[in-house]
């Protein structure tokens, strides 16, 4: 069996926060995930239709922020070319020995010294009695609780030198570039890549607040437009900060909302399929951000601006830059 | 660039029906597809956003049925690769000339005789300045009429033998086996296979009405579930006939309806994103429909059963097994 | 302040189950339905934006059934013009002390036997701080359980004679005809009446069994389609048995889904708002249903016919019209 | 049969507009509106479950802005007693001959100047065998074009004086006051009024430019959310200026998307039902807009707020406060 490239997918995204137990909460109450394991000052999550053991890690620490991503092979020949090509670029860290649900992993630091992590075997979620679902292409059944995610969809990242954190995704790790933001004087602003059908596992976008190796936001699945508006509710009633949407991003076209769970992470939730990208030969979609039209409706087709947080708020915060500072 | 596996992608379906006009106007004003071109007894169509010069041939004839279905390998040289396998395998026709829209292509059918178009090179659908769209992803303008359809998504056919059309697919073609119903006594009786993150751009079902070659269906995609009920409520004004649905599959999680063109063949619209597949080991999911509980939830999740017609009738039609005949 | 007449709405629904525990709990759990008060073998309930301090009440009992409806009358005096137009009418049984959260109330029998109560006093329901909505119009925060409904919507009852029934509510309670369904040689097989713009609070079904009193079913509003698949989702894993939908009646127009309460009453949820009567000089929507065409169109607008037990079952139970014995 | 006041709805609504055919075209092609009459410089137009002969006319003139409201009384007595007593008031302006699908009227002036007009007679629409539904409550067929709105739902009027003109609707024509939000030192600068279920067939905003007698908006109504997405899909290809949303408002509840039609009149599209309002003893919601929560959730329930457009732009335009000059 092959793949779309030597990547096959986003595993999981693990993120650090300084309020674990309320953080946990968000995840559980809100966004209906399972608590898959605790371990040390670690809690593992999933979405009810993320087939692997966990999607989401969060492990407490003074500042919210990346502790790393989690990507899988398409096969372990394909884990051991991608680790030689990593190696070679100057980005390897090395193997690493089995971690909670994972098999051997490769580390590495993408350019802005993101961490990520690379493997082949890992653990699937195998639901007990009471979690099994009737439906058989459902790793678990659907929860109560909140509005719940249905899987794990992408990662954003802040990075202070697009072109080359794209440069090194697309020729080390093969990651298709499937659209592309270009602003002043021709600079790259922001990339979306991916590995598969999606039109991104993968975000860079410019940090132009001097921060580097920083998280923007990782970013759940409901497909139901609906979804948005029922977590939206549920936010308003409990003072969960929103930042943006529910709205339309032309980018990619996902319906999203952003909001940020109570560690000061990013989240967003993904209210459709946007939509998929099957052709071979694609052309990169090239927005004009430049041009007021085109900077409008990539960030919000209906109209409107996204929130100015959402272009210098990241985790970790950059002094001058956080939420209060910035305001709405 | 790479991809999946050496089929890329579904390109496009060709279907004869003896009511050509009855036929594209229904695609066009209920299904808002825009005509691309006529040729002969031709006529293309697609919907706004495919990204080709059309996914729908229609051609007159006296009864309905499929003419063929055409793929996209994923490179040049993935075509050559696959028109040797082909050929080895003994289901190869041989090299066609261009056609419209089409590069060189190779000709092969499947083991129940269906006909099949595999290609390189295509033309992409370019907009003049009435249908450009502003959103640069988007390759027309959403279009004013009907419940418009979004893109194609997959081909249904029946076979009289599901394992040897099955296996002919996965082992010369490449195509990844997502799901499958197993029926009485270990019979295959459905197989759902892809090349991609969809979970399916082909199913082939068991015919038991002794038909060969049949066409069940191909399937239009929406992505938002309020649309089935829109091109349902238009569909009950006009007397369209509607055969199942709005239901939700549990095989591949579909969120479906099933009517036919006035032609008489079968058409899926789509009304969610079902789930996607990135597992690069992906085990096939199985339903045992021998068993009741499998057999309903995989036919209809919430409960019920798919119409009696559903099994029995394809295109073009066996003596006995007409709609009218079959009955409700 | 006036109202449309005499009676202003539906207040709440008093059912019987052999199962109060599993009952709450289907209510509680699933409905996302807030428990306001236990007293004795009753408990009491009511949706986040119903006004009041219940609009359910769960009494345990041998049987399942209809144990009361309430209604509110649109001020005091149309309280006393309506107990003695129902004394007159011989239909009444008289005045009841206070009861739970209800000031003084007028009991009433309907012709075949069901139970009325009808009142103006009655509390509101007043939300401690965890509860309390910042949305100034929702009487209560909207909850983190199951898929929650919103507010009560309407009552259907069972009648062995529906001219009689109907014709006692326009007569004595000034109800307005909304729609009907007419049978074979013109019996009147359902007539369905409102107070409001709502195309009914109260439906009056014939009880083709030789039951006489039954109760069929209550109603619940989510308004949003999408919720009617999310609460099919979660039924559909949980055995909760689902009798017909989501689909859409013709009559009323409503995006429906009917199931069982554990204790074996019915109960629909309801998905839009269908369409609302505001014409003073309504003409009763007259459906044919000696005519296959409005039969069908009636009972379900997409096309197909409503399970064999939506006609035959209801609390209590007749002999041999059990679920079981109607059979699917 | 009675109604819950003398006035028993909103009919319909006539405005100006300088370019009637763009006007005409906006609501034929992308509200899917029908045309029931022309007739001198004026077009008379209905939604598909509009029941009357029209609900929409739009007439030719140098500027946009409102001709007036029509208003149906609950029955002949109704328009006798309401004609008296608005004589009585001296808003009065006198019975008119009939019109077109109307019967004798009478006319008055809101204390700010708006016209109304006040009618029990009326044509109802009879579709052709075109437009016939199948559908026995529906009044004509679901069109194809657009994404059609289903009825007239409310009316927004600038006022000079919120508290004279809400007086003069509650008092003389018995409207009920069902929100109001009240800001600095207890101004009253919005109220929601009603005559049925809907929280409001007409609201009153404080105009703070200096105007006199301004139209801020007409509602038709959708019910279905994604009806929102869609149509501002549509808008966007096709440079409609949208306003604000799809979003929701705290007052009322409503699922709303403002947008301007070509002749510079405003539109709202309604996406669900918001609430309705069944209680004879309704107590008026207040919301304290001098409190930036209750300014905030009264406006966009998910957080952000409202076009500064939507605060001093109204038609006719008063100098100074076009859209231009105003600004996002």
């Amino acid at each position: 069996m092959s793949a779309l490239c030597d990547v096959a997918q986003l595993v999981s995204v693990a993120l650090f926060t300084p309020k674990i137990e309320d953080s946990v909460k968000f995840f559980y109450d809100y966004l209906g995930m399972e608590i898959s394991h605790r371990e040390g000052q670690s809690v593992y999550l999933r979405a009810y239709e993320d087939f692997y053991q966990y999607t989401l890690k969060l492990t407490e620490a003074r500042e919210p922020g990346l502790e790393q991503v989690t990507w899988r092979a398409s096969s372990p020949e394909a884990l051991e070319r991608l680790a030689k090509k990593i190696q070679a670029s100057g980005a390897g860290i090395g193997w690493t020995e089995r971690d909670y649900a994972h098999g051997p992993a490769y580390r590495f630091a993408s350019p802005d010294g993101h961490k990520h992590t690379l493997l082949w075997e890992l653990d699937y979620f195998v639901a007990d009695a009471e979690l099994h679902s009737k439906l058989r292409n459902r790793p678990s059944k659907r929860p109560l609780r909140g509005v719940p995610v249905r899987r794990i969809d992408h990662v954003n990242l802040m990075v202070s030198d697009v072109p080359a954190n794209r440069e090194f995704f697309t020729s080390v790790l093969d990651f298709q570039l499937r659209e592309q933001k270009i602003g002043d004087g021709g600079t790259e602003v922001g990339s979306w890549l991916s590995v598969s059908a999606l039109v991104h596992e993968l975000a860079l976008m410019r940090d132009s607040t001097g921060g580097r190796g920083r998280f923007h936001h990782v970013a759940y699945w409901y497909g139901a437009p609906q979804h948005l508006l029922d977590i939206a509710d549920i936010f308003a009633e409990r003072d969960v900060r929103m930042e943006s949407g529910p709205a339309k991003h032309g980018t990619t076209q996902a319906y999203f909302m952003y909001c940020f769970e109570p560690g000061g992470n990013r989240v967003e939730l993904f209210g459709d399929t946007g939509y998929l990208i099957f052709d071979p030969a694609w052309k990169t979609v090239v927005w004009d951000v430049a041009n007021e039209v085109d900077l409008e409706k990539s960030s919000i087709w209906f109209g409107g601006q996204l929130a100015k947080t959402f272009y210098r708020y990241a985790t970790p915060v950059v002094p001058g830059h956080s939420l209060e500072e910035i305001g709405r």
